[in-house]
């Protein structure tokens, strides 16, 4: 069924080898098709292998030491026997070509140990092509043994919600800042928070036991997604040991909270759903938008639509009338 | 072009009689597949006398006294030399099959009126499909002479998203009741609501006045839709008429302020266009899920992708590539 070259990449992957995993994964963001072909296949041979880790999505803006507490993050997990993926999802990349999240010169410690692996965002494509791309290099990383898998995102448009929707534990890292908090409430972020982290906590400690009191009042006019999780919130400084160990302790007990009530493996259940219900839609989408009469078209019906000269769902109709047509 | 039966039907609600408006939207909401296709024609003859009123969404939980209300601002608006009609989106209809919205029973008086057209939620299908066809009735009653349109809502899952998106100015509903004003934060309605009412305000008039800066601060954690427009506050009781009039005044106030920027024009084209997008994308997936391979093979694959068996993507693409053997 695979390739040659195709069964050397599964067996590198499986065999945890980096350079392997490296190929395979620039193959799945390629958007040559025959690339994609090979990517599918290659994917369907690593499935078996994957689900292993702990997923942990991040995100914070810039300037809230996401480098910093993933790096310590990581080395700590080093330590402690596990074998850590970066991952990122960002916005940013695929408008300028390059990314502000996940180059390795960010973390140099790090990315010089052999049982992390660090990889920059996509930089092609639209956010929901740059997410669906990190989910497949997710389980990638998974079949190659990481057993944590850390995706990390800046707080810009949507980028958080596609993290959220990718992993076991989204993480919400915040500045001991007043108004912060307000900020994470218009967006939307709370709800979807799951361990809320005051960071820098040691240059001012008050300010982050404000914070810290200001995030959890802030918390209570949110309903969570679990009965049984209320998201804490720590103050620590991803500067010191200690911090970063008690921010893995908290993950970890997300983890077991939820595993026993079946809710762990529930909202991976939905996730894979969600996730392939988004890739049938934006299929369908594409596919749609390349229709030779719907691409000469949809301009003018647009326009049409918006001056009011024919409404939505005439034009709709008109539109999808075409796809029909060669098959009568 | 258009048949004779239509023809009538359009001359009838163009010339502002009640039994051609009721049948021609009795014809948008049928789900028969000959009806839809009359009445798009239909839709299409109409469209020229489409656009002239002022589209107002309203929207509140259960008890917060929207009909009273709805029917006092409905007087007052006749008594101003409008016409008035008064659709509702229902999202509880598409599930019982009946409407807690919208029946004439709830005003009495203003049913009563040759100047009012009050019509009840359709009752068949999703929320989408609810909402699409209270779009085009909206549409029905303007080429009718109507030239205020109150589309109400109760406060449910996206009906209030729906809404907005289809008024030009969403009011939300409010209880002189402290506390209240977090619902809506939770809800993410204080994000799209245009104008506030703390209704009921003469039962209590000190627990108004804590509701109404309870909402003003609140509302500050938002960044509204338009620099122009800060959504003000009103406490109201429907029952006197003074109250309905300084609501109007609002109303008024806000085309009037969004109309000179091109901001009011400038979301009802961008309205017309995203729900353009909607029936396609819900277009798209229903021809998807009625393909007969896709049918048969969606439920095993669903289960699969839950099961993590196989990827997301590996089942959307195998699904997609259904749909394009027929054309092979």
């Amino acid at each position: 069924m695979l390739a040659p070259e195709d069964r050397k990449l599964v067996d590198g992957v499986l065999a945890g080898q980096l350079r392997p995993l490296a190929k395979t994964i620039t193959l799945i963001e390629s958007s040559r098709e025959d690339h994609q072909a090979r990517a599918h296949k290659v994917m369907e041979a690593l499935l078996p292998a994957t689900g292993n880790a702990l997923r942990v999505g991040i995100s914070g803006v810039p300037g809230v030491g996401k480098s910093t507490f993933i790096e310590a993050l990581g080395l700590y997990l080093i330590e402690q026997e596990h074998r850590v993926a970066v991952l990122a999802v960002d916005p940013s990349s695929s408008v300028t070509g390059g990314s502000i999240l996940g180059d390795k010169t960010r973390m140099e410690m790090l990315s010089q140990r052999t049982e992390a692996y660090i990889r920059p965002s996509p930089s092609a494509g639209s956010l929901g092509g740059v997410a669906a791309r990190t989910r497949e290099t997710m389980l990638v990383c998974e079949a190659a043994g990481f057993d944590v898998i850390i995706v990390e995102t800046v707080g810009v448009g949507q980028s958080e919600t596609a993290v959220a929707g990718m992993t076991d534990i989204f993480c919400l890292l915040q500045l001991p800042n007043a108004g912060d908090d307000l900020q994470a409430i218009k967006k939307g972020i709370m709800e979807i928070a799951d361990l809320i982290v005051i960071n820098k906590a040691d240059i001012d400690a008050r300010a982050a036991q404000l914070a810290k009191s200001q995030m959890k009042s802030a918390l209570m006019m949110f309903r969570h997604a679990s009965p049984n999780w209320t998201p804490p919130v720590l103050t620590l400084s991803a500067l010191q040991k200690d911090s970063v160990a008690g921010f893995w302790d908290e993950v970890k007990r997300y983890r077991d909270t939820l595993t026993p009530t079946g809710e762990f493996d529930a909202k991976r259940r939905h996730q894979a759903l969600a996730w392939m219900w988004e890739m049938i839609d934006s299929g369908l989408r594409s596919r749609f938008r390349s229709h030779p009469q719907v691409k000469h078209e949809l301009p003018g019906l647009a326009r049409a639509v918006e001056e009011g000269a024919t409404t939505p769902s005439v034009a709709a109709m008109r539109l999808l009338g075409y796809l029909e047509k060669p098959s009568q």
